[in-house]
């Protein structure tokens, strides 16, 4: 298959690939281990909380734990938001006696938790393979890096494997706490790319992954390998850091800044949101959970910096009608910092 | 002024009125009282809350305060949405030495909430005296039932003076344990209203609390004086009702319903939602603090009840895709209650 630029498109031939199975595709939502859970807590009440994609699911997966449960155990669903596992429906968790988070590995383990990460059963090898379109010859330069998500994680033994049969020393590691396993990437955290190597091959579905490692990690090349949509391009954040230069130059003109603490339990920068404040007369400091456009306009600032999520500010920004900044790039928009020390926005550590 | 129909127009002659008043009003903030109570309690942190038509004020608020308090004290906005007393930001409350909420009289006293109320400046004799176009006679009905919102609560006093004076016979009570004051009502409960007169005169700005007291008790005639806006109509409630049969029509044919357990500390009936999802195997109970149409749709369910606020529910109702009924309206369109008991949702009680 040709190679085209990778924003022309975002799948390839989807005969026999992840994608037709995307929407049959079974799930292991792991049952009987929440079973065993509500036996042991003699449990009266099951919390579930889905991301945003499997919410629909929820139904269905409620009614076959009723089906296991004792009648008087009450199912509840969690209706906020989820985006990830910073984001956990504390509300639901503290009136549970069980509480199952479905969709994400661990970012803190806890008692209180369940957490059921629903791993993809798409093949991966083939478009690991495909990818070599896109990676040196092994004899030119060995060493990739090789990172997925918490949903292809079961694979990740296999897709190593693949690479070293074929001549390349795969570099990986565990970034922080805030990953659970070798290898991962969040959409907020890139260190277990931070690998000795120029390439890094990234195994998963979507762009959104490999666009933040590939801002977070500008010197090297990101191959995207997306065993969903069976394509492999290479990461191109263009348009992204085009949209960053021009957000941190209109923020310039700023005179008030909302300053966005966000009460999400993974998603909190205290220090950094209230050390702004107390170094600008002009900062406002704001706290809210889901930080949207219209939140933000009832306030009617110039400017604001999100401590939240970083994929927020870059992947939303432009949906926002007033320039929204990382905290890095408030610190050049109010000239602390020079311009070209721009740089993405992470996350490190838990909660 | 000639008498057009209700729905005809929203705003009379403007001149020296409520509306010229609305933008440059200057509300009361009762910032000493605050400041006093920082001092008292060697408080570090003040949280600031105000409903979303106010938010906008809050920065200017937060400027004043910090002018006046001790520099190490942070002062933070919060960023939630916020339509009442119901709606506190419990987070926020929680996370703060003084928590103060602007624009909402107290649903419930605690040591932990400075309520600040905002009355209007607005001048009400004008309007009354204009109502009695709508009023009967005194000579031929002299009963009249005599509501406001928290808003105008400082001016009752003179609108009541007013009709005696005219020859009327006031009635007035208070509610409930959900509302401050004598005469008041709240979008959710017009129990104050619930007095011996054919007619009630609602004086206040809008049409969002008359139309709910018109609902909730459509046997009497319901005189708008609306004193920021300029005009006295009669609530007419006609398309509200059609939408309402319209939803329960539509519902009657649902297999699975979301039913939402609404998680604001003023919104919740637990015992409600638990009872419909303990009797209905295709009833899945759905915890949530913003009711919003993005958030349903993700479920994909046929029908929803909200056991939270009610104005959502008839107001917004509109706008989900899917029917979403009050408790009441459930009833009736699963068949355990006849078409002709519908009638308007109320919240009774704190919390």
């Amino acid at each position: 298959m040709s190679q085209e630029s990778a924003d022309d498109r975002s799948a390839g031939d989807l005969r026999n690939t992840g994608l037709s199975l995307k929407h049959d595709r079974e799930w292991d939502y792991e049952l009987d281990r929440i079973v065993e859970e509500v036996a042991e807590r003699d449990a009266e009440t099951v919390g579930l909380q889905f991301p945003e994609g499997l919410k629909r699911r929820g139904p269905a997966v409620a009614d076959d734990l009723r089906e296991l449960l004792p009648e008087d155990v009450t199912v509840m669903l969690s209706g906020q938001p989820c985006y990830g596992a910073c984001d956990l429906d504390t509300y639901l968790m503290r009136r549970t006696d069980v509480f199952v988070h479905f969709g994400h590995s661990p970012m803190k383990e806890s008692d209180k938790i369940i957490y059921v990460p629903l791993f993809s059963n798409v093949e991966v090898t083939p478009i690991v393979e495909q990818s070599m379109e896109e990676l040196a010859d092994p004899e030119d330069d060995p060493d990739v890096g090789l990172v997925t998500t918490a949903q292809h994680m079961n694979k990740f033994g296999e897709m190593r494997e693949w690479l070293e049969d074929r001549g390349y020393e795969v570099h990986t590691r565990r970034g922080d706490d805030r990953l659970t396993h070798e290898g991962q990437v969040l959409g907020c955290n890139y260190a277990s790319a931070d690998v000795d190597a120029d390439q890094i091959l990234y195994v998963g579905g979507g762009k959104f992954h490999p666009l933040g490692l590939a801002m977070e990690h500008p010197e090297k090349k990101v191959i995207i390998a997306d065993p969903v949509n069976n394509v492999v391009t290479v990461a191109d954040t263009e348009k992204f850091m085009k949209q960053r230069y021009a957000s941190v130059h209109k923020a310039m003109d700023a005179d008030e800044w909302g300053v966005i603490f966000c009460t999400k339990i993974g998603q909190g920068r205290w220090d950094v949101a209230q050390e702004i404040v107390a170094n600008n007369d002009d900062a406002y400091l704001i706290t809210m959970d889901e930080v949207t456009p219209d939140r933000l306009t009832n306030f009617g600032l110039d400017a604001y910096v999100n401590t939240g999520c970083p994929r927020i500010t870059t992947d939303d920004g432009p949906q926002f009608k007033k320039p929204m900044l990382t905290p890095g790039e408030y610190e050049i928009a109010v000239g602390n910092k020079p311009l070209d020390e721009l740089s993405f926005d992470t996350f490190h550590g838990t909660w």
